[in-house]
């Protein structure tokens, strides 16, 4: 069983063209600031936390309570010009989660309606344990970012986040950007022979080699920094999925 | 002729696994933080600043001095546990001027050399205008945010991002997802026909229905600016292609 | 019995000045960006933190464990270019507290001291509850802010607090200016008797009538919140001095 | 002729209780949040910032116009829940600019009335360079943070602190906290004596010893800077004053 928290600003895009458009540079430090608060506050409960769409966050939060979970939405609504609605459930895995947090949010009413503000919704059965793959470009640097342009290594790391996430969705996985040529996945307890067929499938859709680290624990925290001993591993010498 | 600053986080990687990995929502609240300064520092300069890969962030900075990037670099250097350099370069497209600030910075040295520190390098030749363009995804939240699952809607955001993406570079244009359903392209002077026929193409390849605002000014602030009222009209009943 | 925590940055002043002295904005973006920091992280804890000298930040942290504290202080390491130092100590009163937590860091070695990093150290009995006051200056806006200039009234605040500030020390609390006209005691069991006595000394020696409200909780969040009440209670046709 | 910005939160006090109470450390966070990122705009304009009461920020801004004033007023307006207003001015001296700049914000309405929001009135009559002090306690950590507890130093530089501000407000110089044992003055040309009689009558009065660089430019960050460089001269071997 998995917790995942769906963060959602109220009413958002409605507010960043009222009374007109706000200037882009200010939204995305707004967006950027309240991503890295919630990072710090989650990551002080032992969670993983990914900007998504950045309006709409994902949280993985097991054993993080309803009451932990407030005082960060009140730390937010004291702190930004917006508040945000969560939505926190618990599934068997990552995808089932993700449905349940984001149908809760949705059954208090539109992204964009004014009326629902700082809803907190929940449904939670408990839950144990977590597997959390993190997945890198092999030899990004050496390939990639000193030999082409800043805007071709975008493009390459998206196409290849694309099909990774594309992969892993289908096994049931939630994958992230995070930065670089990283990518992290909240996972159901996958084996090593799943995560070779992900990293050849992605080979074969975009030539683009991955290496994985895999962890497992009882907090996201936890697992995730076994999936990157996992990933020293591999970058040391070892296989392209290395579990730890 | 456009002026584009790449800022690339010097030594990054092996920062963040030294001396042993450092925790995930410890890394994203850095790298969110500087993105957040950056945005306020380049934003006071009336410039675009784009996440990109977070350790490589694109900027657009047309007018801003040697000695204003200077000040942002040196600020950073004095608030944060890593440093930057920049290579800050004119082209007559974004595509150029992106090569041309990726060629300066690698020329400096491997962006895992712990020797490159700090440089700041550029190519100047004098700007004039440009063209900005803001696209959304047609009634996003009521067909998808309020309907489908957080991950549904972040894969499908993806999709057609990494789509428009692919279609807007073929024509020298360099487009940045900046949040919710929003993507901006810094552009060459394209016109109305050939905005109709992304926004054709991108449909066509995800079932993704886009609009556009397209503005030009002489910064990346005011054009940008432009654009979102552009937006603004195709929201309001304009076409799906909107030149403010 | 009350818990503090001191923080203190590491090797700060040196570093300030190496290689040579850094810009004074970029000193005070970092420390502010620090103390936010804290207190989102302690904030979590239901703690309340004060910025004292910026460099020595004082914490209260009733029931915060040891591990708690660790993750804060990994936290600050990873996302700045300096570390902090940390000394955690349980007293019967404010005073005696501060006093040992300032002695276990002074034994890791002098606040300037290259060598002495990152250490945590702590002498920890238990504590049960604790008591917070809330002072401000009556009719502050109408008397002064609104009438006399900004640094008039910087000067008569600081004078006010100094005072206030000497007169609760002797009754063995430690009280911090918060902003405004604000100032926060965390204090023994004073009763409103002794309240009296300090507001009484105040106006006597500096002309500047407080007034002050008083709360008692098990964890500083929740005495602070009740202090705040009392205040209100006051600002509502109460007295000087009212117990919540 | 000094340049002298006033930015005061509108309408704060009551924000801060408004529907209730608001946590503490969510409104440290906020205040330190807000003066941090004054700090990294104005400091983009060689501007000297300080906190003096965090919901009234006192800045030099020597050269920066109303403009470049209203894109820091817009962006706190975007990323924050409360909104500033600004009076800027010049001088003769900082006593006259910051008597100045306080009376245009005056004259808007009360700082606590809910219809005065986001004001920006100037009078500006021309700036050409001004004089910076930087003040420090000798010997400040082998005496005292070394030597005694937290908060017997907190008072001890408050004390000091207190005394030094009044001795420079005779002389018509604002002087201002800014952490550690550091004193910032933006005062108008006195000289060598005239220092030498602050730091005696500080010594007299609380037998703190003070030492202090003096420098002068063309903007606050500039005389700021060569300030900075006289005090470390003093360090090394120079006298209690030192101009640069």
């Amino acid at each position: 069983m998995v917790r995942t928290t769906l963060v959602q600003i109220d009413n958002y895009g409605p507010w960043t063209v009222t009374p007109e458009p706000r200037r882009e540079t200010d939204l995305q430090a707004l967006q950027s600031s309240i991503y890295a608060d919630l990072s710090t506050a989650f990551g002080a409960h032992e969670s993983l936390v990914f900007f998504s769409r950045f309006d709409n966050v994902v949280c993985f939060t097991e054993d993080v309570s309803v009451d932990e979970h407030r005082a960060v939405q009140r730390s937010v609504g004291n702190r930004y010009p917006v508040t945000v609605s969560m939505g926190v459930a618990d599934g068997e895995t990552p995808k089932e989660a993700v449905g349940r947090a984001s149908a809760l949010v949705q059954n208090e009413g539109s992204a964009q309606d004014s009326d629902r503000k700082e809803r907190l919704v929940s449904d939670l059965s408990g839950t144990d344990s977590l597997q959390v793959a993190h997945f890198d470009i092999e030899n990004a640097t050496e390939r990639y970012t000193d030999e082409i342009d800043a805007y071709g290594c975008h493009l390459l790391v998206e196409r290849a986040g694309l099909a990774l996430m594309e992969e892993m969705w289908e096994r049931d996985a939630t994958t992230f950007f995070v930065g670089g040529d990283n990518y992290i996945s909240v996972a159901p307890f996958l084996d090593a022979d799943e995560y070779g067929e992900v990293v050849a499938a992605v080979e074969e859709r975009t030539d683009v080699e991955l290496k994985v680290g895999v962890g497992e624990g009882g907090t996201p925290a936890e697992a995730g920094m076994a999936a990157k001993h996992g990933l020293e591993d591999s970058r040391n010498g070892g296989g392209r999925v290395e579990f730890y």
